[in-house]
């Protein structure tokens, strides 16, 4: 299994049934077609999966069903990462039990003026807590959602002490001069940018490549970015296609692409965004991706 | 069993073990003292106690070692609100199943920017799931730490759908309009303060009491608010000696008062505060704090 997520893995978005419950089908259907379509593996329940809303038998579940499925343990790593230690510990073990070995983890996100001193602890307790050489961990930074930022020197010294247990890191902050920063602080470590139009000068410099949403909508033109530098514009103006409430809208787009409408349904506290919102993006971003290819 | 919850309730600091487990002995010693000082409740795992760092099970079993201790399940409120709904769901029904009915449910808190209607769908799923008309459920509003306001109309809307079970809002604001606007929109509800010197006021413009922090270092201070005007002054000084990281000064204080080095410990991200600023603070207390009565 690899030791680090490298190239394009995708921020799965989560379908609902009617009574709110993962709708695992809906989930393996969209899983097998993005690999399928190229795509190197999946990251089920982080920011675009509304991970932080499912409880840890629910995640599990869910990976449970992409593994009856076919999808092998390698290519999925879960989103963990809860503001109680004891809880992301319990479920990273649970997922490695399963046979996975790569997490995506949230600093414990409540405190959020915690000290980087702290969050050095608190990663080092999650380690500690699983005990377990094959964990691959990556640490998310999304300060913007979160509230937390994961400073460099901490993804540094974790590495120090870890070793390719502190695997990755994934940077959402769309700040190119924070991915440099973490690619200087921890050269060993695989840096994804979550800023699909940062793929290309990110894979670069150094990046491993990306942990991304718009995937889930875009795949061709996400995928273009490893290897077109011209896909570049147009991928910034499918990012800017999307509002401010991302999560909603993406789902809202996927149910007008596939004709499902449990894709639009999200979990309190979010609401679900207007189907014309769906239609109206999902036609934009059809101008501007890549024909599907022949054959 | 009280509907509500009135007077005097301390959100309770947590005591921690050499192992970073929750000390039962010393949280029990610590709320039969507060309890024989006149203190009407207890609220384990609100923000005080650290809760979002504790999982379900280990809050579930120190209420359950304070009831073996020998406190009513009138007197507990255990701190509950998840960012996932069904933990929520799920930690509260454990809790009424222990013979607690009064929970304090933090709003889902990952996402900062939630609309109120999607905190209330959030409350309302909570309250659904529960499915019990037991339940009594203080909704916890403290912005500034946890990123999400309960909104006062959605307190007044949730009470016109679910009666008694919206029993109170405990409104840590410490920005006493909000709680002027929580009484108006909604003057059923129990609102507590969390903010030490506004008691006083706040039990004259018919709030219900406070969930409090300080009364766990300066009890006699705290309930000289509710019969002395002249106790604002003082509870105003006792306030302001405590620094920006609150928790880890309380618990620094309470290791100084108690001689107990336990309760100086936090949970990651949180970091211990320098023994030296709890003595400091202890001993500038103890000149604000009134005479231990005699006899």
């Amino acid at each position: 299994m690899a030791d680090r997520i490298e190239g394009l893995w995708v921020a799965l978005a989560t379908p609902l049934t009617a009574d709110g419950s993962v709708d695992h089908g809906t989930l393996l259907r969209h899983s097998e077609s993005l690999l399928r379509q190229g795509c190197h593996g999946l990251v089920p329940f982080g920011t675009t999966g509304e991970g932080t809303s499912f409880s840890a038998s629910e995640r599990l579940r869910a990976v449970e069903a992409l593994m009856d499925g076919g999808i092998a343990p390698g290519q999925i790593a879960l989103g963990v990462g809860y503001p109680s230690l004891p809880d992301t510990v319990a479920l990273t073990r649970a997922a490695l039990g399963l046979g996975l070995q790569h997490v995506l983890a949230l600093p414990p996100y409540f405190y959020r003026d915690a000290p980087a001193e702290g969050l050095e602890d608190a990663f080092a307790a999650i380690i500690d807590g699983v005990a377990d050489a094959r964990l691959r961990m990556t640490l998310y930074h999304i300060p913007q959602v979160s509230g937390v930022a994961v400073p460099p020197e901490v993804v540094a010294r974790l590495r120090g002490r870890y070793g390719l247990q502190v695997a990755g890191v994934k940077d959402s902050s769309a700040d190119f001069a924070q991915f440099l920063a973490f690619r200087a602080a921890a050269p060993d470590v695989a840096i994804t940018v979550g800023s699909e139009a940062d793929i290309g000068r990110a894979v670069a410099a150094g990046g491993a490549g990306t942990i991304c949403g718009m995937v889930n909508v875009a795949p061709r033109l996400v995928q273009a970015m490893f290897r077109d530098p011209a896909a570049e514009a147009p991928m910034r103006s499918a990012v800017s296609l999307i509002p401010g409430a991302f999560v909603a809208a993406l789902k809202s787009i996927l149910a007008f692409q596939t004709g499902e409408p449990g894709w639009s349904r999200v979990r309190p506290p979010l609401r679900a965004a207007d189907p014309t919102v769906g239609e109206r993006i999902a036609r934009a971003l059809k101008a501007l991706e890549l024909p599907e290819p022949v054959g």
